[in-house]
């Protein structure tokens, strides 16, 4: 879209799903070829198997400071699969960090040990802010409720798998026009974030199908508007029979035709669209992020079953889903062949292959010093909105902005009339109706002038 | 015994002693090549050394949900050795169970990176119901109090490699015959269940010298008679000097031309078999499965030292030990030449080696498909007691049946007359004595006799 | 100095700095070659890269019982690129320790898996404890406050590369006479003393530069005296405005000529080492160690910044740092050509390749018995102190020989008169000052005389 192809220091991280759009191709052409190529994909048991040897020089440090197995094991698998080595921490206590060490020291001295650095962390941000210092490869394995974006990088390439038909298509030809139902807890979802930018940069629709109170936050639906050009638009349709908001990437030309018409002329499209739905991404409850207070009424919580899924929308839709399950998504779903999320956690191994790979490679090509450390403008600046990095704070608490001295609040200008400001790290906006009285300050609105000024020219 | 080779969906399994009779001296000649063949075994330092390229295409995850070093490193050690990957999560509630995933969930996902799983769960009978799910090999590493397997395959190694003699006997013929005294906590040592069971399967007199108020459970004891034909006695012999059970499997021919006479031929045997001890398996109390409140004797553990081996009895008695050893072990044994515990450690690793690759070359040879998942019948009717799986709930309340939904209370009917069902997760058994008043419908009655009916046809 | 060279059942293990002063300039030579010949040192990343096949036999054992990432990466990091295998325990809660086992049973039985064993421990002299039953190296990664020498090898080695010039002097050439400021908590610091005590014994002036109330503790400054026969003095120097303490190794011949003169010459040689600064060695404060109602005076710590650095004096000082950081360096030196801290982290990776090398083709040659265990008295006589081995306990509370009943209290005798002796684990003294009532009984006067003629014959 915008110049995404995003590197700090000559390296390139992958830290947002939006700093990939251009590479994906490249990535999933290398994971094709791990899978079909070498034959390291195994079609009995669907997963990878043996080793490559093309990391062999190379060691992987993976950075928990959150729970997880799966990512990790996914990301060691990779890199054990392709030969190279692996140093692992997962104790967020007893780490250095305990001693008081800040991420930008971290990541300085881990990449003297390590080849590349996967991270997660509770602090959103976090993992862009670390690219300011890292002289490797940063690869950001889930950060808060921010992003996820290796798990966007699987789902697409399950559906790329699926639907790029016995003629190969390419990943833009497989998804555009599709109909994804995403479902569950669309609110805390940092995969279902990843997941939309996604889909709707290449040209797929959308129907959100959310819990009750758990419905895409409206910073992510301005963002699908403003960046993605999409037109969303709420729905009760009784054939759907869910309270579904439709997103659909209205910049493709052939759609542009149809949606910049009226109104019902978007019904009718959405009637198309949702007719026949092509996957289905179930989602669950992210109980850790929900405020201690709240008491979430479990039974309204959507369950995808066999009768759900009885009706001839879905078909031969496929039903994805990032793991791990709780209830949402029924056991009786296993054996039907349209559940294809084992499988999908399989693909992961492959794509994190083909990104490990990736990311390595052009390391190895490029030539950086660690002297010459970017300003967090210059790594801001590859985005096409004009920068503003004064007050206010950020008002996200998990923001990293908000943890460490030397992540100045920086934000891009997303509109001046009305006042948005996206926070850099977390991408938070913050809108002229927020409460801060910093908003009001003439000094704040000469400085935005002044950035997007200095934009243009 | 009974056709104890157990597969699931064509992928063989460790989960309890008795899955593994047929194969364990196929495992052991495998040891015997690596240590002796392929000279990995270094005569000075009693241990594993080097490495043998066998496993490199294969990755190991250990999955450790209980504390563990010992024997994860043994595996993990086993595994580099053979020049395979290793994942490993230990942290019991930093991963995705902790965001409320099953087992079931667990193993197909992990299947999908690693090739073979070794799992330790405080859920007895856990890694039995995994293996219903699991695509790749489940090695049971401890399961609660129930078994370790494991364990057992070492401490035979290593009896068998202390007995086979210069002519390199098979280990039958090694272990027919010898007297093990086992000793110390028998009620809560999963070791020790693991352990008499292929003592008696393989043809050892066993003599159990329990601390008081820990010895072996009465259902360990029923087992043995029903399902090994021993006989075993109590006896409070002077000469021994130790409140000792006496257990000899009579199932094999030249001893029950013995064991069928009048008590007092026993008690000669018995004698006899006493007079000279083979070896000593001690062991330490399982302080973590004791109940809370228990405030236990210390001074009533017995105590293997240098004096109480000091009589003719024990005069050639090799002393193994699981370790980790608290106070039960005198530290004089270290340097005595009977204490072989740490070349019994040292020979884990040879054994698990062997395991592994047995373990791994199954799968390779084999074709299964994920959607042929059996049904728990279909895994359990492997043994000859016939099935019956309705109520009651399993009463053992760390048994897997009481924490994962999908595993539904299963038993083998043990006997009719008195009832007794063995439950397929846990093995605890349960009598017509148990006050549950669902063992008195007729309901109970008429589906025991319809599963004892469907087994004989 | 004295026989250095130490080793236990014929292994060679490195547990206090001093163990290895003879053997340094070879592990830096093999550092250099890894780094020059192999081609391993990247300079433009500045860093290790790559790998070289040179243990792929052989397996590391990580085993922390303490908060760490950065030491235990460096080191599965040296072992990786290497070649070899690693396991690692982390869990300090979860391992067999809270089984209650000794660290005698656990090294014994790690080392049946492993080759070669990292240990750190909170417990001071527990590594040195662990040596006695170890049948494979031991490298001590820190124990509690008391030493921790592999840093101290990163320390010297990245002062080495600094200091030898295009001629590539030899170490000591390197060392001697430079003058390194120490800067920062140097009562807690255990990377403090291991790098006074080697760089006294490599003839460097070291100027002492304690937060208040943070100095050397006297007995570091008592031993820099009589094992290095060092000058120690105290300064309040206008000049350099900073309350410091000035070492000098004496023993030089070149040295002795200056330093046994009167006090006055000592004064004019500090000026002139005070004058020019060759390296600062900046360490945070040991929060972790201060006792629980400490609250220390944050203003009052020593911060090293660009402002600190303007002064002639410091015009072409290394600045180094043992990291991780809090405060007390500034991040302005981050792009100064002076701070080499993160060099230095990653010369930690060649000097470690190094040891674990240098090691493991030590152990490979020697033969050496389990059987044939060490008494305590044997480990500790290659000092050339007479050992002294009953009462009194040792007074420092997290010395291995207050946790473990098989680290008997032993001491060398530094002195008789005054009453001298140093813990052979932690190395704490005691003098005749301390009140323990058993320091005045004969028996004791009777014993260590018996040790001291004992040691002259």
């Amino acid at each position: 879209m915008w110049g995404s192809f995003f590197m700090v220091n000559k390296v390139k991280h992958l830290i947002t799903i939006d700093d990939f759009y251009e590479e994906i191709e490249t990535i999933f052409a290398m994971a094709d070829e791990f899978c079909d190529k070498y034959e390291l994909w195994d079609e009995n048991k669907e997963s990878i198997r043996g080793r490559i040897e093309r990391c062999n020089n190379y060691i992987l440090a993976s950075l928990f400071f959150e729970p997880s197995t799966r990512t990790r094991f996914s990301f060691e698998t990779a890199m054990q699969r392709l030969g190279g080595g692996v140093i692992t921490a997962t104790e967020p206590g007893s780490t250095s960090i305990s001693k008081g060490e800040s991420i930008a020291d971290m990541v300085r001295v881990v990449g003297k040990y390590a080849d590349i650095i996967v991270i997660r962390h509770p602090w959103e941000g976090a993992p862009r802010f670390a690219t300011k210092y890292a002289e490797v490869p940063i690869i950001n394995a889930g950060d808060g409720a921010h992003e996820h974006p290796t798990q966007t990088l699987c789902d697409l390439y399950t559906l790329y798998r699926e639907f790029r038909g016995d003629s190969k298509n390419s990943l833009s030809k497989a998804i555009k026009g599709k109909t994804i139902l995403i479902c569950g807890d669309l609110k805390h979802g940092r995969t279902v974030h990843s997941l939309v930018y996604a889909l709707a940069n290449f040209g797929a629709n959308i129907i959100a199908y959310s819990a009750p109170g758990l419905e895409l936050q409206s910073h992510v639906i301005r963002r699908l508007e403003s960046d993605y050009e999409c037109l969303v638009r709420s729905f009760d349709e009784k054939n759907l029979a869910v309270d579904a908001v439709y997103v659909t990437p209205s910049k493709k030309p052939h759609q542009l035709s149809i949606f910049t018409e009226a109104e019902i002329k978007i019904q009718i499209t959405f009637r198309k669209a949702a007719k026949e739905i092509d996957a289905l991404y179930v989602t669950r409850l992210q109980k850790e992020r929900l405020p201690q207070a709240a008491k979430w009424n479990g039974k309204a919580y959507p369950v995808i079953n066999r009768r759900f899924l009885s009706t001839k929308r879905y078909k031969s839709a496929r039903i994805l889903h990032p793991l791990p399950r709780v209830d949402e998504l029924s056991y009786d779903i296993d054996k039907d062949e349209r559940g294809i999320y084992f499988k999908q956690a399989a693909y992961g191994v492959a794509v994190r292959m083909a990104l490990l790979c990736y990311l390595l490679e052009l390391k190895k090509g490029s030539e950086y010093s660690q002297r010459n450390q970017l300003t967090e403008d210059e790594i801001f600046s590859h985005k096409r909105y004009p920068l503003y990095s004064k007050n206010p704070k950020c008002p996200n608490q998990t923001c990293v902005s908000n943890h460490e001295n030397k992540a100045k609040p920086t934000y891009w200008v997303i509109s001046e009339r009305p006042l948005r400001l996206r926070c850099v790290y977390c991408e938070w906006e913050i809108e002229k109706s927020t409460r801060t009285s910093s908003y009001k300050t003439p000094e704040l609105k000469e400085n935005i002038k002044g950035a997007i000024e200095s934009k243009k020219s």
